[in-house]
């Protein structure tokens, strides 16, 4: 259910009280030892590590050009394994010696950075496959403001894919609230990201999403992705990040 | 002044509109040569590069710790000199002959994602600079929630931003609409970003940021970040990001 | 021939002599207009692109557990395709205008350098392949003398190639000329080296090198790799590499 | 003393043979228990960690253009620093538990190169200080063969230049072993590098190499750069590098 702008859920706050309620307790020292004064930052929600894998929202064996082998691969090794990578490096960040190096937390902020964005941008990716063209709506309508036409913005999407074939990263069209276009990026691994934008339609670039169908073939696989995207979850997707104000 | 979600602004059905129309016009041909037909990409508001400079927010001469002379100079060269760059470049992806090879693109967009992330960091580095402490509102609730207390929050802070210290980089403080809670993020380079998050606090560790006044020094120039942190901005930001829904 | 160090080969002589004869002659404006006058550069070593396609050092049908399929592909397609793209860039290079922003020779550096050590690096990886265990010789010796045993130094050769499953990336062992060692080195894409080694054993963790054997189990693919070491190459690279003093 | 190539030094034997020596001991077990039969890899040159800081091969007080602050600065924080932190870091790596998941080791392994190589690279760069121009030897001969001229030479080294400037990396002159030649190259950080090559002329384009002195204008710590190169030494390792053979 909605709620309107400057709101709390009930269960942010819920979870905020008891989680405060539970650090001051601790804070002032009620019934604690050194060792028990530590223990709220374990248990912090940073460091909880208690990511949950989401399903694949599409049947895999119904997508056209991209096997179910292939998806099921994607989804249960490359999505899940970052999930709970993700997992265990927070619950490690939050083991951290409060004297470690700084090199220490730096290495393991990376880690952590790159587990998160692949979730995120995996979840996008599977959830923005599973339809059929024509890109139309909302987006058609933003795409063809920004770049001309449809077809001069899916040349420079194409070209920009292309240029991460044999390699990793993404393609990210983006909804960037100041200008409320949207327009594409270029993303080397998970950790390249347009700042405060919200990615709409993502392509994954990295050879695990085309290898075992594609071979180096990314041109196939890129013409495969076009016919399988959800352009109406991109709409909404738009849709939803609209709601924001432009800063 | 504040519309509604899903409603379009004045201004973009007007400019939609003005563009599209005038891409209409091209395609179909009326009063164009071959060249003309081509003539709308470069026009396309991807590749006009109309970015502009904006001004410091706060007068430069009056922040602790960090002297007019650094902040000038971060300011007219690292942020300006951004502004400027991602201008020309958006303006050569707008010119690049159709058969170009794919890695002229993908240079050019990295150099795109590099320049418009920097001047967005950028604005929101100075844009939270400015004020002084202690921290509170909402960010204070959602930090405490998160890390388990404040002190734990700035000790994670500190350290991602010490790991970074004789190099480039930024740490990142998002806003996150699914799990609806304030994280702490390393950031290599202009180009690393949390996905899909909303920066609402961020700190500027390239080297340019703080050599000036404080050398290697980079503990120094966090302690004076601290001090010159604009709360308020930072809350705002935050009730801003909140009016998404969690997706 | 082998040739004593410090001393020149015919060949070098030659091209030196008569390519400096050349740039001299122009330079000394002889016949030349200004535009004559910048003729050299783009005719240049650096910018001539003229790099040559190496064939495939082994049969493809006859490794163990890499198909001939995978082999092909991967040296025709990766390989192949970063050795012409190697020199399209380096020609392009060549004919930038003198007043072409830094940005732009910059982008072109990088695909420079992401094209060149692919290049390099891929007949290091395909030189070291078409043998069969064990570990032996110089190599075995200073792997022993690095990591205590080769046990020790395939666990960490293993667990770096592993960190590096599902996304891009090298596992390099190379020698030191200042330690007169081998270590191992991980590198997250073709740009990542250790400074000034000479990569003796080099495992390619791109996904393209096993996805399509192997799909997502890095760790099946990585026994095949060790089991179709050429360590009588590797031996003959360390020879090689030992005859530089230490700096 | 110098001594031919394939021939061992003394050192080499006498070290190889006693760690060998140790480590065999133990692998067969006298006297030791499973606990002792592992101690031999955190005894192991790779993950000693005994690396050590070099002095100022120059007066800094004595350099044009560069200030005695910038440059102890650069070398008691930076380039000190990244010694002992790689010390830290390979100590760390030897202590990893056997099940440690393999993204721990990954990411040490990055800290690794990125303090290894920065350890390297400012040795090569303070080496190559200390000089005055011109540029002249195998050196000038060897640029103007690759880049057509010396003015053609520097002119790419400096537009490679000011495309970092206002972040990290470097500019690497580096003698490839297999074209005999020397060749620019752009590194994005410390862990960039030209695959197998020997860089013989090193230029710092992080900001800590310059801001001191210059803040943001990168031009001028360039042209300060070019007035302190120590041409012989650069020649020297030229003539180093060339020892080995073509592979």
């Amino acid at each position: 259910m909605e709620h309107g702008p400057g709101a709390w859920t009930r269960r942010e706050l819920l979870e905020t009280a008891a989680f405060v309620g539970a650090g001051a307790a601790l804070a002032t020292g009620v019934g604690g030892s050194a060792m028990a004064a530590e223990a709220p930052s374990a248990k912090a929600p940073a460091y909880r590590g208690e990511h949950e894998i989401r399903p694949l929202p599409f049947d895999p064996a119904k997508l056209k050009g991209l096997s179910e082998k292939l998806l099921v691969s994607h989804h249960d090794n490359n999505y899940a394994g970052a999930v709970k990578r993700l997992n265990q490096i927070q619950q490690q960040l939050g083991s951290l010696p409060a004297d470690s190096p700084p090199y220490q937390t730096g290495s393991l902020k990376r880690e952590e950075l790159l587990a998160a964005n692949s979730k995120l941008l995996h979840e996008r990716y599977f959830g923005n496959l599973g339809g059929a063209g024509p890109c139309e709506g909302v987006v058609a309508t933003l795409l063809q403001a920004e770049y001309g036409s449809l077809e001069a913005w899916e040349r420079d999407f194409r070209q920009t894919a292309q240029a991460l074939g044999g390699g990793s990263g993404w393609v990210i069209v983006s909804y960037e609230p100041t200008s409320r276009s949207l327009h594409n990026w270029w993303a080397w691994d998970h950790m390249h990201q347009p700042m405060g934008g919200d990615p709409v339609l993502v392509l994954d670039m990295y050879e695990h999403a085309y290898a075992i169908d594609y071979g180096a073939n990314a041109k196939g696989y890129i013409d495969a992705f076009f016919a399988n995207v959800l352009w109406s979850e991109v709409n909404r997707r738009v849709d939803d990040a609209r709601k924001r104000l432009a800063t």
